[in-house]
């Protein structure tokens, strides 16, 4: 996927502060091309501010009279709808819709539209399209912001983009290889004599204690450096245990 | 999952407006409890415009003088981080943290902590977290704003509410019955039989006419609908081949 082979095309825009905050959202996730079919104004201050560090998305952006004109060259176009339609046109979540551009966007030119902010596209544009974009919502309040919409559709593409090299396991990138289950076994060999040193564990009575604190250790999968903190606290532990006995067995034995 | 059990946290915003994003990019996807940690100004009229319909959500919105309070009865807490941490904590994508989220919503309070729209969540509000959330981004342009990092949080939390209901197939929702390979057939006779009657198809040299015919229409899958217009045309067609044949072979025939 080339992201230069996608542009936005926002139709009929009122509100300039939108065009800013979607100038921001694609740069965020790394897209660049926007068409503007004759928005009500730009360039304007209201966008610029909202563009925040994108304004160079807005300084080469393209406004164009009409959305024929914007799409002219797209080989795949894609339309957002928010309602349902009388005559159902292909309609995809924009997960299935961008893994669809995904595969189009290598070599074809790809155009995403939204419309205007309070009706969005006309039937006439939508019927303009290939595939009709629906992001799904609340049926209590449906009608998203312009730049909020325009930023879902950029994050869904952008996680195309990385899916490769997404970590699937929260842990996946860590600072010290995990233990293993030997020295675990040794760690809890460790723990069991130190806890009965303390007298918190009765060797005679050990009840659930140690399957309860197997149970933890095991559920968090400690890493080596986490493994040797906790041996280095057990050790400490137990000098103060013989410390305190030494002391309380008088000074007379050692003298 | 119940939306319910989720709460968003906002961490010492300091731009009113975006309070009022966030809680319209809720509300969109069904979401209702915010928590503000010592917001610079709340409430305002900045927020209340922007929240647009979502003005129920700010009313009930809960402000708090520190992060401990405001998620002392969470059992599961996600804090979204930008960047590296010296120390790795398990960190995930929204998608797979939605996920997550998802699995322990059912019954337990889960929080989801957002930090200050110039430089996040400190260190130490990070260690209070269960798991780090991060927003993938263009390395060019990484600081997504406040509300639409809420709002492709929330809208991956609907995409989990609506998965089982969500098309996989773009014309799932479709209105007419797609044809079946007996209709196809008959209809490529006929299309066959006018595309010689109107001289396009020359029987004697066909060459690959057809077969790219069928490639087109076998592509697009039509459905009985649009098979009954084609014929129809095919239909039609014929008759004013046949109604010129007719009067060119001169009146004096019928006559």
């Amino acid at each position: 996927m080339n992201f230069h082979n996608i542009r936005i095309v926002l139709v009929n825009t009122t509100h300039s502060g939108n065009i800013g905050g979607v100038a921001r959202a694609m740069k965020n996730m790394g897209l660049a091309r926007l068409y503007l079919v004759e928005p009500r104004a730009f360039p304007s201050e209201e966008a610029t501010w909202r563009a925040a560090s994108a304004g160079d998305v807005l300084e080469t952006a393209v406004v164009c009279d009409s959305l024929e004109k914007a799409i002219a060259d797209c080989q795949f176009v894609v339309g957002t709808s928010a309602r349902e339609r009388r005559i159902p046109w292909p309609v995809l979540d924009p997960r299935a819709c961008a893994a669809q551009i995904r595969q189009r966007a290598g070599s074809e030119q790809v155009a995403i539209v939204f419309g205007r902010e309070d009706r969005g596209l006309t039937n006439e544009e939508l019927q303009q399209c290939n595939l009709h974009l629906n992001i799904p919502t609340s049926s209590e309040y449906s009608s998203l912001n312009l730049a909020m919409a325009v930023q879902v559709v950029c994050y869904e593409l952008r996680m195309q983009l990385e899916a490769p090299r997404l970590p699937v396991e929260a842990d996946a990138q860590w600072d010290a290889p995990f233990a293993r289950a030997g020295e675990m076994e040794r760690f809890y060999v460790h723990l069991e004599e130190a806890l009965a040193e303390i007298g918190f564990l009765d060797p005679e009575a050990p009840r659930q204690l140690i399957p309860r604190l197997r149970r933890l250790f095991s559920r968090v999968r400690l890493d080596e450096m986490e493994l040797n903190i906790l041996r280095g606290i057990l050790a400490e532990t137990q000098k103060w245990v013989r410390r305190a006995q030494d002391a309380e067995s008088g000074p007379g034995n050692n003298q």
